[in-house]
């Protein structure tokens, strides 16, 4: 059995798998696949080195199969079909006591500040664990992580039937975020740049424009009778979507800023005080996000596998980060750490 | 009768009050008195004079007695003591038709876009009235206006019993916001950097933290166990204060932007993922937040008398915006539009 190590300095080296026993508490997991994430990217980049302590085996949107379970647990069995919910929070810091767990002050994200899913054995805590209904496949539950960023922030944005959303950026979290609001009754207009993703899009039914072609405020205009748009996902991370962003909201209408912005963009405050706007930041889930993004998987409402660009072997997990990095045409990639590959 | 006028160029003009007779639905005021907001300083130093058609009568903090009134007028009479929200909202855009009619695409701030109260008498429309209790003083009512956008601003935030408010600006509107908040249950800290408005905050009873002397951060950490505070208001229009306010709040907590930033800030949107944060603009007030602002006024038990830092002739209004821009220890300034002065 193999794991993937990141090792720094854009390295990926594949060694032995050590399954660990679980504790009282957790459980062993068969990994049957794990999907590449942009957290991992941004790892695999260093941009994220100073809170990875290396050898670390990394990612988290993983499915699998319990193969042993802790001394303790009783409501798990070895062979359930499950995904991992890879959030440790500390339970004692403010957010916690406050009942923002998933935002724990000292939160251990397992699969960056602990070991994490590109092995075939992993054992996590049994509390993380969600449980897969037989009619979704394990390929497409490794989406299940992604799709459930895609629930907390739709939930979050408090999208509601009918309403006219924007998703700026249509790379794989912006693609969930758009089908979970039309899933929610949305009208979803994305705004992307790059001619792949565009298309992408549009293969999902999507409504889709292209701001470097056409103007993304006038035709956001047109759409909603000059009012705006009722919520606006900033999933781009460019100081372009920070500009416009509060140019497409209506009066009181909201905006979802879903991506890491490693530096801090301007913001016009003015309009916000002009319209009223309001802003959120949405981070990681809930658990009853993961429910829903289950719920939502299994439905087979999404064509969720249209996601799934390729499946490949944990040996080719570096070459894979050197194609995301070179913007090849990918939307999610899974890795099966049991492949040996061609 | 006389009226100060506008003319560009921090040029006050003061020449006679030409009464406008009500129209059906009008009434005309006798100003009692007209505070001088920060927004009339803006007009005066030439920021606004794009929208502002000269020679224009400014002033929008009045208070006043009904004079004579319109001929479809049935609730208001002669004689009756009044405060004007002075919105005229169009009814047709999409912020009117969905309720927002407060912050309408097309707005008449009364004031601003049409002639204000720096004049002895004032003609408006009645559905801007608000009736005055027998117990509040003209003097104190013309601080009603003012107090009305704490009461939004405050409603806005959602401040709750017992939070943790930090006010970033202690000038007339951040004194408001934090008597308002304070009346709420709220624990308020206002941050200030003037040595005056210190004292002043200090004089009022507030808890107050130089950022130039103290670690404002941790200052807030040491009061809030290290959570952070549940609602920050931004009132000071800063790019520091924007950059600071963001480490002040709490994991969800909610930011309230109540300046008016002229230029866009760089705003640290990784916190806002980080910890959930939310923001929001706020504008003028509704209906009910004059009712509010009335009530609390009435009741005495806001030192609102304290606010006053003198009471001006009409002529000394060019003065007065002088003595602003230069930064004088002044907190409010009303004007007696039928005072001769010394």
């Amino acid at each position: 059995m193999k794991a993937a190590y990141y090792e720094g300095d854009r390295r990926i080296r594949v060694g032995e798998c050590v399954p660990r026993a679980p504790g009282a508490r957790e459980v062993r997991i068969h990994v049957a696949y794990c999907g590449v994430c942009g957290t991992d990217l941004h790892i695999f980049s260093g941009h994220m080195d100073p809170r990875i302590q290396m050898p670390q085996v990394i990612g988290h949107e993983m499915s699998g199969t319990i193969e042993e379970i802790g001394s303790e647990i009783e409501d798990w069995s070895v062979g359930d079909r499950v995904v991992a919910r890879p959030l440790e929070p500390c339970g004692q810091c403010p957010a916690c006591l406050r009942g923002h767990s998933h935002i724990c002050q000292n939160l251990n994200f397992i699969g960056i500040d602990s070991p994490g899913a590109f092995q075939s054995s992993w054992t996590v805590p049994a509390h993380t664990l969600h449980r897969l209904p037989d009619d979704l496949s394990l390929e497409q539950a490794a989406l299940v992580e992604p799709l459930a960023v895609a629930c907390h922030d739709v939930r979050m944005g408090e999208v509601a039937e009918g309403e006219q959303v924007v998703v700026i950026g249509g790379g794989p979290i912006g693609s969930v975020v758009s089908l979970v609001a039309r899933e929610m009754g949305a009208r979803v207009l994305v705004s992307e740049v790059n001619p792949f993703r565009v298309q992408f899009a549009r293969d999902l039914g999507l409504d889709v424009v292209n701001p470097r072609e056409t103007d993304l405020v006038k035709g956001v205009e047109a759409r909603t009778a000059g009012a705006g748009a009722d919520v606006v996902f900033e999933v781009s991370g460019t100081q372009a979507g920070a500009t416009v962003m509060t140019d497409l909201v209506r009066t009181r209408g909201r905006i979802v800023v879903v991506a890491i912005f490693a530096e801090a963009p301007r913001l016009d405050l003015f309009r916000f005080f002009w319209r009223e706007l309001r802003l959120c930041g949405v981070r990681v889930y809930e658990p009853q996000d993961f429910d829903r993004a289950i719920q939502l998987a299994a439905s087979g409402q999404l064509s969720l596998e249209k996601l799934i660009t390729a499946t490949r072997p944990l040996h080719e997990l570096q070459g894979v980060f050197a194609d995301m990095e070179a913007g090849a045409e990918i939307m999610k990639i899974l890795i099966d750490p049991d492949s040996a590959g061609e």
